[in-house]
């Protein structure tokens, strides 16, 4: 008997019960899932980053803990845990997701969709934009999200590089990694795409140095992690026009605070987290394919490294 | 020696001239380019559907008209032209603009997106979408544009159905044809894009009843032709939720005029005819290539059906 804890929340209870039940019977196991149980008999505990247990201690029997997203920041510091932390990785639902959030999002700002959107004065004001193939766009980031968003925009027609902290190869993608690279990847990237993880090292990575990098009037669009941007570094790279427009789906804090100058900044779209969301069924079927893993010995997928901190 | 007149207007011809040129020195081509020329020495005329030539009866020695356009509407029922009719089909402008533009299009509408770039009162509502593959897409028209279109939003994961007058095969689209096909290609599309022709069977397709059998709340994208739509159905349909946004590129008269209720419309985006221009290069080696297989006697590519009106 396999015990695994529900410990993300009972609103979230509600709606995973079910997927998650079906899931587990799917792969044949004999197991009891629980939203409430004795921290000394539980295997595995179904979290997400929010969740009250903090204190990993009392789970002596834990084998591991499979999170609910693909954000990691607010666990892997806990010193209380040490079996394997295993983060999200839903292909249909996360990544399916941010690729078609980056795609449309990159093809408004390539098409300058929002002059027409907002038209308030009825002009008739044709500009033909450049073909995609005239339009260089950049991702920082070449995980599991980055790779395919890259892939989609280089299929679309896009000349498409890429950065990573360490090299990289993908089809495709002039592929650019560490300090050095990063200056190349940033120049000439018209429309800049951020899906780097939430590190010591990628804070602040876009400041007022690193923007200045960018092309004139380069626009960003930042799905990935609200600290890898200086905002008023932002702010005022968008007030020179350094910066032609921001899209932010992820902030510092969330919601974002009313008084916060984004939302009152012309030159910055503000979406609130929802680029990529968990989608319940698939989400559902990754976590118990982790606890199918764990039980027959099986190395389980997407592993968290701590110490890189993603 | 073949002469060549540049029959499209002055404007026009200071931005095709040198690139032409190029395209046809490229083909080793004995010839004459002029933007004026006696009627009766012309052997092909480069042509726009706005040309003050409207009568080709002097034109004695002419083997082609060569259209700058894909629309050929305005000519095709000159009874004073009896040479072949090509139409231009620049896959490399025309189609991949169009295809950029409607995959960004549906994409802003599958995303709901216009929601969140005007946003006055500030709200952090978030509104997951559903991914691409819940959300069927119906493209009306399977030629070459609507084709290369239905292939890249299949590629971003939709559903896509087809519909074209005669029976069509394509590839990892679900294609229906005639007037049984269309009812069936309108059913379950939440999002309906035109890239149909604009021909006596064509006009007011989407009419009160054609309309009424998309799923309510319909979106619809017409970067094809305007009279594909009867205005007033559309703004009926708006008004009564039935549809609930139509982003046009398209109109029976254009500049659309300043009166027309379409501009006033919260229900409707209206782009300036951008969808797809024809990018110079691209085409001038479009309009080379066939005036070298003229004179080749090889056939002429992107030939109109002047009886079908396309």
């Amino acid at each position: 008997m396999t015990n695994i804890l529900f410990a993300a929340g009972p609103d979230r209870w509600a709606v995973y019960e079910a997927p998650l039940r079906a899931a587990l019977d799917g792969f044949g196991l004999d197991y009891a899932l629980r939203c409430e149980a004795e921290p000394e008999t539980v295997d595995y505990i179904v979290y997400a980053p929010d969740s009250e247990v903090r204190d990993f201690t009392p789970y002596t029997r834990l084998k591991a803990v499979l999170n609910l997203w693909a954000g990691v920041e607010r666990i892997t510091g806990n010193k209380t845990l040490t079996v394997p932390l295993a983060r999200m990785v839903d292909e249909e639902g996360l990544t399916q997701g941010m690729l078609e959030y980056v795609t449309g999002h990159v093809l408004r700002h390539h098409l300058g969709m929002d002059r027409y959107i907002m038209n308030p004065d009825h002009r008739w004001d044709p500009v033909v934009p450049p073909l995609a193939s005239e339009r260089p766009v950049t991702v920082l980031g070449l995980g599991t999200l980055g790779t395919a968003c890259a892939g989609a925009l280089a299929g679309l027609g896009f000349p498409v590089s890429g950065w990573s902290r360490t090299p990289r190869e993908v089809e495709g993608i002039t592929c650019h990694h560490g300090p050095d690279g990063l200056t190349k990847a940033l120049a000439g990237a018209e429309i800049l795409v951020l899906l780097l993880p939430d590190t010591p090292a990628t804070q602040d990575l876009m400041n007022r140095e690193t923007l200045a990098l960018l092309p004139r009037g380069a626009c960003i669009v930042n799905p990935g992690r609200g600290p890898l941007i200086d905002d008023a570094a932002l702010v005022e790279a968008l007030d020179q026009g350094q910066v032609g427009h921001a899209t932010l789906d992820v902030f510092r804090r969330e919601p974002l605070p009313q008084d916060h100058p984004f939302w009152a900044h012309p030159g910055v779209t503000i979406t609130p987290h929802v680029a990529a969301d968990t989608r319940v069924p698939s989400a559902s079927r990754v976590i118990a394919e982790n606890i199918r893993r764990g039980e027959a010995g099986e190395p389980l997928l997407h592993l968290v490294d701590r110490a890189a901190g993603y």
